[in-house]
């Protein structure tokens, strides 16, 4: 069954597509981010000594720390290696923090097996192509407003908001408001 | 009595509701801010060293300077704790700058006793859910255009600009304004 | 007489007035600018160790260099004091940089003097109250599109652009132009 | 043969002129950026101190990384020195990293005779003056969003993103559509 909707006046974001019964109720344990264009706007602040500055967003590091108080295991998995992503990540006590991977189906899959999570029970949010194979097997999966053709096509949401200016909030938000609507529609008889 | 009007053409900001005569023309004496995502863009610029840069703006500098000047007592109250909050802070005069406080109803009532104010003589401006104690306490109370829902939810007022790009330099104004409007309501007879 | 038009489609700036008979042919032979706000977006990047980033615009810099090459004096009055401000003048090659200066009046009328220069052969832009004197002391005079509200009153032209992202730039441009057209207009009988 | 299309809601880029037969079928081979304005968006982070931050965009490097992956030689060309564009030209694997040109062609036209290239078998972008003898000596040529009018007036085709903005990436997909489709049209008997 496919669902489409425009994105409207009223704020709402894109949802483009779902795929067949998404998770049938099963609650999301754990949140897979991308961090170049997702939790940053995808910009490497670069001097010439080799320094760079990575920009975070307090929205985000807030939103971050609800999805963590709320039970969800956080995962931050980047191409890049940057010890501003590395000292964020610790700020905000996200559990696993993986860079230099290019290639991300490899970590995302290895993390599951250690949560012991079915993908059916991860949302992944990526913007670009090294982000497909996350966003394909995850249960739920989003793109910031401002990701390539090709990630807003792989996810199943395209979030009203861009990378580094929400997004991650956006998705976080969006998690809780689904777990906790399954939860009241389990309850159902 | 609710006072509800729309965000128009004219600039004018969005006025969302206003509680029970509002401080029936007690003039506003002190100002109290959230930093990040208030007089910041709520962007963290990182380095791998664990420095830390924060983005202020000038315009929102020249306001603080006009309030201060006009006999205004200003509060800034944040949740993260930076050298670069104090620098600034220090530099424009600001009479209390309190950090590493996520809980802000605290230091906001501590300061109104200290300042032997009524909650009703102070206005504040802040963007997430953080701050809103502060934001149900004061007489007056403001937030960026891109604030959180819950922010949105909370503040009389709704700003035209969005935080460290002018939200602070405009909420400042408003006090001015009102408090200036006020004082000639009272010559009235 | 007042001039008056509106800001359309085409991308023409807002000639929001203009004094009676601006400048009879008198071409510009200064340039005078603001800092914060003009030649930056008027965002000041602090680190707790008291070092600052200020933030320039290539394109607003070969501006600058072009109007040099016409001829043309340039001088920057900022009221803030910044190494980086020096160092950007220094690099353009700009003729004067005066800086720790909020009342603006004073430095720009010494350089009138020692230029030789009637204030009607010169043209300056800001951005906020301390320049008020300047934009309406000077022949022509101009502001970005997102200036305060006294800027673009005092203004006789707000610029299409805003600060730091190509406002100098369209000014300078268009004192080039203002200046070509009017020699054209002198060489006729 | 002109051809001209407009801006439409679809998000297609501008292609706003187009001169006579095109490369005739002859794929792209190589690819040359202009540096401040194209690859940033143009701003310059200066500290009184003389160091310099520039900003480069993920979703454009990894743009990069493809075009050389396809096999394109890639040059860039900058009017300024700066230490942090040759340390993101190394980092990507860039092949032609040359500084401190505000005369472009010469550069240029040395690059294509090192790599024994015809120019209609070059692309390029540029955003200002500068960049007018390489825009108009390549076969294909495009400019940011956010260009001056004279590289908007050069460049064959308008790009729907600004410079530091994704224009890069923009540019080189549309360069590997190109050579593809061509391929293909060269395939047809």
């Amino acid at each position: 069954m496919a669902v489409s909707c425009q994105l409207g006046d009223s704020g709402e974001s894109v949802n483009r597509k779902r795929r067949s019964s998404p998770r049938r109720g099963r609650p999301i344990k754990a949140l897979f981010f991308d961090v170049d264009g997702v939790l940053t706007d995808g910009r490497i602040y670069l001097a010439g000594d080799g320094k760079e500055f990575k920009v975070f967003d307090t929205k985000d590091g807030h939103g971050t720390r609800k999805a963590i108080a709320a039970g969800l295991k956080v995962a931050w998995i980047s191409g890049r290696t940057s010890p501003a992503t590395s000292a964020r990540a610790k700020d905000l006590g996200v559990h696993a923090c993986i860079q230099g991977q290019h290639e991300k189906r490899a970590p995302y899959e290895r993390l599951c097996r250690r949560w012991r999570l079915h993908p059916r029970e991860t949302a992944a949010i990526g913007d670009d192509e090294p982000d497909l194979p996350m966003l394909e097997a995850a249960g739920f999966s989003a793109c910031p407003a401002d990701a390539t053709p090709a990630a807003r096509k792989a996810a199943q949401v395209v979030l009203k908001r861009a990378g580094g200016r929400g997004a991650a909030r956006e998705f976080i938000e969006m998690v809780l408001a689904l777990n906790g609507k399954e939860r009241i529609v389990k309850r159902k008889p």
